[in-house]
């Protein structure tokens, strides 16, 4: 099974050096020439010389420069009417495109003009420039090609302009997808001798992150360039991935609109910064040769962390397009041998291997990547034979389950005329398992199963009278509410939803105690809800777009169950700055059965249900500027002693490795929250109910730490602001503040934590960076923790989506 | 006129002191007496201390602490049984509530229990609270209470769940205005000996401020007192804010949600913190007599920033509810004299005073504040004779006209048979101000007026045949298109908007400027739109619900014409962190008239509308936390020399005082943006044209300076993270960045701007704050300005509003 496309990129040189007959131009030779050697698509220009020099000419010349207002006012006239009428009627002549007909340009992937600045200082430029690219995908979709990659953004300062007429094209052009080029690579290695023109792909003699000459801004590289003694490249790959950010968002997510990552110059080392494109739209990966380096022997490979990106990125299913294979850049192997290499490193990706190996929750959930699905209701909802099928599938979870309930069992060797109580055995698996663990412990039991839902009960009676027999007693009816004949040593229940409680196993259990003796023991015996941040383009607007399987109610306001893919972990592990935060992935709260200390009216049923209602404010450290989405909800639950079923991404494979049956739940967000490098995110989350449903209310703060600077120019005038502001030092009682409120109240770090350290000395004052400006600072004052952005209140009163009690 | 109304409290006890009859009730007689002495509103407590008690008892008690887990579990259960059958049915006894019939509910305001802790940390305080919130405010919509006065939140870490408790309940009561009760103070008087009990209204002897004993919560006010060598009381003043917000922004701004400033404590003495209120619903001010101060002779008088702060509060049109009056706090006056003094303050508040003064734009407006209006589009619509009408009752603006016309005719003294061409006459009153302006400079001058509206046409054919005879000449036709029989010396018109070009003056005068000699004079000249950012929960509001004056697309993506009233300019000031930041109010851009070295076809129109295209990105200095919800957009145009028009807040009164003829353009954003103190706003708007129509859209960037923080446990065992980090100099080369980027690129401040400075020293590192976390801090890296946040892109492609040009 192939997760890559692989494509080959063809110049405008190389389209000319192919001779064209009667039967077949030059493109559709080098399409069928490209096929044989093992690609699958064909990547060009749209354009070609004769273009740029037009627009150029046309554009660039009737600006008005110094130079052209010394020409008479009779040449100026007749250029801007040459640009004029462009302007009103663009169209292009023959010699300008690389394609005119139906077959060449069928199924390739088309580079529109790298030289069009859309986002040039200069209005003219740049309007200029806007009418051009929509004449190039106007006439790209004249042609029915399906994808067209833009020129990469090349200014921080004027992306949202770039942005703006991205997102008009993607209006006026409406059925071509368009991939924004994006160079992501570590600024660090740019000192240190790169090929001074990697970018070989469109024959431009520029790196797509240079300016064009005369434009006053302070580029992307030419910035990283100039920088010594910085802490490291993560602010630059900010700034990449921030004018992505940035372009998507004024694009409001369309769904047209994808990356072309390009990895011609080297990747930053940290794979942990890398991690966020796992969560943006990657559609397209350049991977020009110059990009391999030669191996002992002379062939083409990659280095560790391309390899491990691209291995990683084939979660994409992108298209890996190379350039330059011909060009005999390494010594050994030819072009076929980057198209080995790009294979094997398919093959022997980490999600590759895991989708085609049986067993796997990846070979299970082929085709459910990142697909909504309204959770399962089944306390409200009789389930489906099918449903059950699917479920009774997992090898892991009832193998963990006839560990538990052996473990119990010989726990209880001393116990006679044992009872287990199987509460809403479905169709009956969990029945099957104990009876297995009681012949292998060699004990004799009596088992009833409970359960309500009254089609699976006729399975059950089938089962009983094939297999079962006198062992077991079927009682039919709600735990809740039904009475029974004696009280079980061991209470068997599988009700657990992907965030434990949210199939209503508490409120379920609450009636089944009953059927347990006080000595009981309930399997399982707790469960946990986790949580986390988590970052996805794809799944918000799959949650936007309101499409789930079962046709629940659509929308950003409701959990949805979905095997996650395309998604980033924005929390990392670490205190974060205000010491407060916990790990990545964070405990919610916890149930237990039998609940300890529980009071009970006299059928032994809870007064109301008041005490399953939950919360928690959680504090996560976000280490990588991304933007989140939602929240990945987990469970983790004890069985019975050291026996549990996990689906933590980080523990899973220790308790309850290959387990099938739960996906993570998604929490989603209505606008995504932009979170900064080292920001912290505090998260609450309530478990409420009312008499008749239960559902989940969810919320965000983001915080950050600054330090304290004197507001320039606030209440002072601007001529006195050159002064230096004298640094007092923080002389705190810190006996107080082992509080948990990192807030917008001050957070004095830098002060003394015990009596035993130093008191923070006196500093001297820094210089303001730019003394015509006037900008204070005070070295001495302490970091303050300061918020800087919330999200709404999700679901409030269970309004979008809530849990039948009924 | 009254802008406020008095309410008067009245304690429990106040109410037991006072005696009822057969006929009247004491609350009623309360109510009565009070009206007596100047009051319009009584406000007393819904609850009494039987209540307190009660629900004390029953849902603290049964919370099962350490002393009652040693009760016997009968007991308990029996304390547990009466607190759940309450939660499952909440109600009132007779004793614990104040009022019980109609006739005393009705007209007054209540305030709700203050000791219910809404944001408890306990998960069953918090719960229990929440339902005795629920029951008195369903008594009070029981009795028709308007009005209820919420407790004050406590906690900031916990008031996301009081927030969403009073959510629950602006759902669940329908028809009642909620208040949160809010105390506004400055936190550094509070170390000053303030009375321990300012909040003497509700008989609480506790500061809402406070906790109840055991809250494992670092308060506001806790923290304020323990603080000490801090920059300013601005971090807790945006605490208090900061609460606020968040429970609006979890209450989704329900309009019924408003604000009840309590002004016990002594206000900061920086007013600019305090004009955040402004934008926000503030509809009650509690003013405890003890808040007041005695003067010379006794009588009580506010200090000079609460009378600022009452008489700019006018605008809210607040219930300003005194207490204590009768309690002799003062020795002079008696209760009496705090009633004038507040009705003085009301009359000489300026915002009173401007609106009842004949010929301000506060006393034309009335009726019309935060009311949103669809910019007029007289180009594609023929106007009204009444709006033309309402328009020619300026009299500032035709005088500024008549001055421009007199001094230009003054200045062309020479030339012979003058001619002046009006474009667009509308109605005549520029016809006439031209005709008294060449009186006055005892000149003749031939007049065209050229209009296109044929309604109007007709008004002007009348007062030729009237007033003016053969001096005027009228020529029907749109401006455009039309031929004229020979050029005029002066080119009069009146196209402009609030924004200046958004009425499409550039393009019409782009068509008229064929009437002009190549050395005519155009009246105006020149004109140019102004931005600032604006917070205002009121207009957020307003243009969400879609309610316009002229039935306009609805929404939040369409710029809006309003008199602005309940708002706060977020921006300040000062170069910002950056340095690169313009003033508060900031120039987009300007048109000039006539174009010069404009390139024009054979027609003398240009051949195409490219060259009205404009940008701007303009960098705000935020000097205090607020949420942007739009901008507003200005205009200033020279007419002729130093005469001109300006609606600028800072200059018009300069420019053309009391000018009536326009309120400010409102352009909205979708979702609120937050920013923090001392954040930079960058914000980027289009002017954008295509054959057949103009619009604008517009975007924001936040931006934060942080100091470069190692990433706590990010790549670090946690164990190994107690070490410090060394700081290393900056040295970076700043020949270079003088450039306008302060994006996520490193932006080294405290580098030496120039060689005469000392470079910055290498800095001992300061200590973790917590040694236990190990947060790191490299106190001598740079501070970087980051990228925190931003909006989408408005009204793209015109899609939600356009200014048609045919």
């Amino acid at each position: 099974m192939a997760y890559a496309l692989l494509g080959s990129f063809a110049s405008v040189d190389d389209i000319a050096k192919t001779p064209s007959d009667d039967k077949e131009t030059a493109v559709v030779k080098l399409a069928n020439r490209i096929q044989d050697e093992g690609y699958d698509v064909l990547c060009l220009p749209l354009t070609t010389d004769q273009w740029k020099k037009r627009w150029t000419e046309t554009c660039i010349s009737s600006l008005g420069d110094e130079e052209h207002r010394d020409r008479d006012r009779e040449q100026r006239l007749a250029d801007e009417k040459r640009a004029e009428d462009w302007r009103s009627q663009p169209a292009f002549q023959l010699d300008e495109v690389t394609m005119t007909r139906l077959d060449e340009a069928q199924g390739v992937v088309v580079v529109a003009s790298e030289w069009l600045e859309l986002d040039a200082a200069d209005d003219w430029v740049r309007h200029d420039a806007a009418i051009a690219l929509q004449q190039e995908l106007a006439y790209a979709a004249y042609l029915g090609i399906q994808s067209v990659i833009l020129p990469a953004p090349r200014s921080r300062e004027h992306v949202a302009s770039y942005a703006r007429i991205v997102n008009t094209c993607l209006k006026s052009v409406p059925y071509v997808n368009l991939a924004v080029r994006l160079p992501i690579y570590d600024p660090a290695k740019l000192d240190e001798g790169i090929p001074a023109s990697p970018f070989v792909l469109g024959r431009s003699p520029r790196m797509p992150s240079m300016s064009m000459p005369g434009t006053p801004t302070l580029l992307v590289s030419d910035d990283s360039r100039h920088a010594h003694n910085r802490p490291g490249p993560e602010r630059e790959l900010n700034t990449t991935w921030e004018m992505w950010d940035l372009i998507r968002t004024i694009c409001d997510y369309n769904t047209r609109l994808s990356l072309a990552l390009d990895l011609a110059l080297a990747l930053p080392s940290t794979l942990g910064v890398l991690n966020r494109w796992s969560a943006e739209p990657v559609r397209h990966i350049f991977l020009p040769a110059s990009t391999f380096i030669a191996n002992a022997k002379g062939y083409p490979v990659l280095s560790k962390t391309t390899q491990s990106f691209l291995r990683a990125s084939m979660t994409h299913q992108p298209t890996i397009i190379l350039s330059g294979t011909t060009d005999r850049v390494h010594e050994r192997g030819g072009g076929a041998a980057y198209v080995q290499y790009v294979r094997h490193l398919e093959r022997t990706s980490p999600v590759v291997r895991a989708t085609e190996t049986e067993g796997t929750v990846e070979h299970f959930a082929q085709g459910y990547q990142d697909y909504l699905q309204a959770p399962l209701q089944p306390l409200m909802d009789n389930l489906q034979s099918a449903t059950y099928e699917t479920f009774e599938r997992d090898p892991v979870k009832y193998h963990q389950y006839e560990e538990a309930i052996f473990c119990a069992v010989s726990d209880l060797q001393d116990v006679e005329n044992l009872i287990i109580c199987v509460a809403g055995a479905g169709r009956g698996p969990l029945v099957a398992r104990a009876l297995n663990a009681l012949q292998r412990a060699k004990k004799d039991a009596k088992i009833y199963a409970v359960e309500k839902n009254p089609n699976a009960y006729v399975t059950l009676q089938r089962r009983k009278a094939a297999d079962w027999g006198d062992k077991v007693t079927l009682v039919y009816g709600d735990m809740r509410a039904l009475e029974v004949p004696e009280q079980a040593d061991i209470l068997v229940s599988e009700l657990l939803g992907s965030f434990g409680d949210n199939e209503l196993s508490p409120e379920c259990l609450d009636g089944a105690v009953r059927f347990l003796k006080p000595t009981g023991i309930s399997i399982p015996c707790s469960y946990t809800a986790h949580l986390a941040p988590l970052s996805s383009a794809k799944l918000y607007n799959e949650a936007r777009s309101g499409a789930t399987a079962s046709g629940s109610p659509a929308g950003l306001e409701t959990p949805y169950v979905v095997m996650l893919q395309a998604v980033n972990i924005l929390s990392g592990d670490g205190p974060g700055v205000s010491g407060a935060c916990g790990p990545r992935i964070q405990e919610c709260w916890s149930f237990e059965h039998p609940r300890k200390d529980a009071l009970l009216d006299e059928r032994g049923l809870p007064f109301s249900n008041s005490h399953n209602v939950r919360s928690a404010r959680l504090k996560f450290h976000i280490p990588h500027a991304g933007v989140m989405h939602g929240l990945a909800g987990y469970f983790e639950a004890v069985l019975y002693g050291t026996i549990g079923l996990s689906i933590h991404p980080e523990r899973k494979d220790h308790v309850s490795k290959d387990m099938l049956s739960w996906f993570p739940l998604f929490f989603p967000f209505r606008e995504p929250l932009y979170l900064p490098s080292n920001s912290e995110l505090h998260v609450t989350i309530w478990r409420l109910t009312n008499t008749r449903q239960v559902w989940y209310e969810w919320h965000a703060e983001a915080f950050l730490a600054v330090q304290a600077i004197a507001a320039p120019g606030w209440e002072k005038p601007r001529s006195s602001s050159l002064g230096l502001l004298s640094a007092t030092p923080s002389l705190q009682d810190l006996s107080m503040p082992s509080s948990p409120l990192i807030d917008a109240v001050d957070m004095p770090f830098g002060s003394p934590s015990d009596t035993a350290m130093p008191a923070t000395p006196v500093r001297e004052p820094s210089m303001a960076r730019d003394s015509g400006h006037g900008v204070h600072r005070a070295r001495g004052e302490p970091l303050t923790v300061i918020k800087i952005g919330q999200t709404n209140l999700h679901n409030p009163g269970g309004r979008s989506s809530w849990i039948g009690l009924e």
